[in-house]
């Protein structure tokens, strides 16, 4: 008797402003094949789902001992599950509404493919192998160029209609606030967002405060990025550490709203502008404790993120995999 | 051959701020024996546990037939499932931190007993019985003098850490705005709540405003309600209008943050100060839609809650029963 080892694989792909990942989870969802490469959305969505489709092509190639059952596209910004068609990706160049990601990359691969929203993935990858294990309740947040966010509740992402579910960065925290991409204003993503902290930097600078940041940038308000104010608070720059403490507390005051309504176990916050440890990761988490109303504030744990940039293209896998077998068990 | 009529029957009680109320469900969750009396809190808490422990021994007296297999105590406010214990419960005199009521009541009738915020046994019953048959997702709020809140989510109400989840009242509109009693500033329950109404109409009587209410209230601020306001404003008051548009509005702020929180397929809303048709519900429901940022908005629908005044101790009686089987299964 011969024993076929059989591998189920899966294919994620993490679809970002700058890069498009894409990476190949084997059986024990560890990533045996990735590939980066430029987005380029302004070249538009058509151009963008080709290279999603030659870079699928790639993998399978470079993964040929691997059984692949599907690819799950994790997008940044809302969608519709059901069908597998994005709605507005504001972080996105180009019209991204009405796009059928979902169906077209089926048709080319002739995979099943299942759309879900970059959050949602980030927190599946965070409840099957970092910070979110064993959650019974969670609430998980992203900070990066946007803020994504996504809800555990009963053990199980929630998805919510159309699997928008977990926004927490368009919680309205000013309501005569900035404007934000979703039309509203004074969300969080506005005041405690990368270009949240870019911008005050820059306003900063513009009305001549003393500060650092104005010979680090070398006077460009282009090349102002959250990494250079953090460089700057780390160095003690009174204007840096006040524009990180203020943003986190902004971000902050969004996680004590999501506690209060799902009083979670764990809060998690990963993206590029909360790392662990960070002087903003700490203004976030100090606002929430003190902000939630909620009596069991003490018992709930803030933890970063654990996956880092694979955490979007891993979960995307997952849900990738989630799709074939729920078509498989369906069809 | 006998045949045996076994009915399971459950007692709940609804711990409110002016009056207990107590009922027995059948085994279809009709009432079938009721009982109402002063909540008396002045008096403190072991009156009032006293009083609950009373009032079970007379309804199990008069529904003798039944089988009562657990009682269910909803209280407003925070609270220990787990142990039973009470926490805050702000909108009752006396201290009722660390009161242990489910062991209490379970001691003096020999009964199983479960402890469940009274928002939530709200939403158990109309989960059961009401506006959230079906749901999936949903979003649940009761206006009166706090603000309460629930959440259900795979189809189940979520409870979260202690039990707490849902607070809605407590999402922090405007972090330099009143103080609440959860030692928050600006929380919605201070800014949409019944006497968040009941105080503004008197700062604008106060300040001199035109306003039939001047003459309603006979001048005398102590017998001001939101229902004297709401009659006002049917006649036509701009004032008691613009009082209810505005605080509606507030809620409905706090709506929108729920809702990009978890996209409901419904929103439910109940309680005195929101019936059904009534302008604070319209002007609640209008903000919601119109500050939400989710896409899928107008697929929400939001509806009156159905069981009325009967909701919190149906839901707590429900709670008692559920209480009993899972005692029984682990037991």
């Amino acid at each position: 008797m011969t024993l076929a080892i059989h591998r189920t694989a899966a294919i994620g792909i993490d679809l970002g402003g700058t890069n498009l990942k894409l990476a190949v989870i084997d059986d024990e969802d560890r990533i045996v094949e990735r590939l980066t490469v430029p987005t380029g959305g302004a070249d538009g969505h058509r151009a963008v789902i080709e290279r999603m489709v030659v870079g699928v092509g790639a993998l399978r190639a470079a993964a040929s001992g691997l059984d692949v059952a599907g690819i799950g596209v994790g997008v940044p910004g809302m969608l519709d599950m059901a069908t597998g068609v994005t709605g507005d990706l504001p972080n996105l160049p180009g019209r991204w509404s009405d796009v059928p990601v979902s169906p077209a990359i089926a048709t080319a691969t002739g995979l099943p493919v299942g759309l879900i929203n970059d959050a949602k993935a980030f927190a599946i990858a965070e409840q099957r192998r970092g910070a979110a294990v064993g959650a019974e309740t969670a609430l998980l947040a992203t900070i990066g160029t946007g803020i994504g966010g996504a809800i555990i509740a009963h053990g199980r992402v929630l998805f919510g209609l159309g699997g928008v579910a977990g926004e927490i960065g368009h919680l309205i925290l000013q309501p005569e606030g900035p404007r934000c991409s979703c039309g509203n204003f004074g969300c969080a993503e506005t005041l405690a967002s990368g270009p949240a902290l870019v911008g005050e930097a820059a306003r900063r600078i513009a009305q001549g405060f003393a500060t650092s940041l104005t010979d680090l940038s070398g006077g460009d308000l282009n090349i102002i990025t959250p990494e250079l104010i953090a460089r700057a608070a780390n160095k003690g720059d009174a204007v840096a550490m006040e524009i990180i403490d203020r943003a986190g507390a902004w971000l902050g005051l969004a996680l004590a709203g999501g506690i209060a309504l799902i009083a979670p176990d764990v809060v998690i916050l990963g993206g590029g502008v909360a790392p662990a440890g960070s002087r903003y990761f700490r203004a976030a988490e100090a606002m929430a404790r003190s902000h939630s109303g909620v009596t069991e504030i003490d018992r709930i744990a803030c933890r970063p993120a654990e996956l880092g940039y694979d955490a979007g293209v891993i979960g995307a896998a997952l849900w990738g995999r989630e799709t074939a077998g729920s078509m498989k068990n369906t069809g």
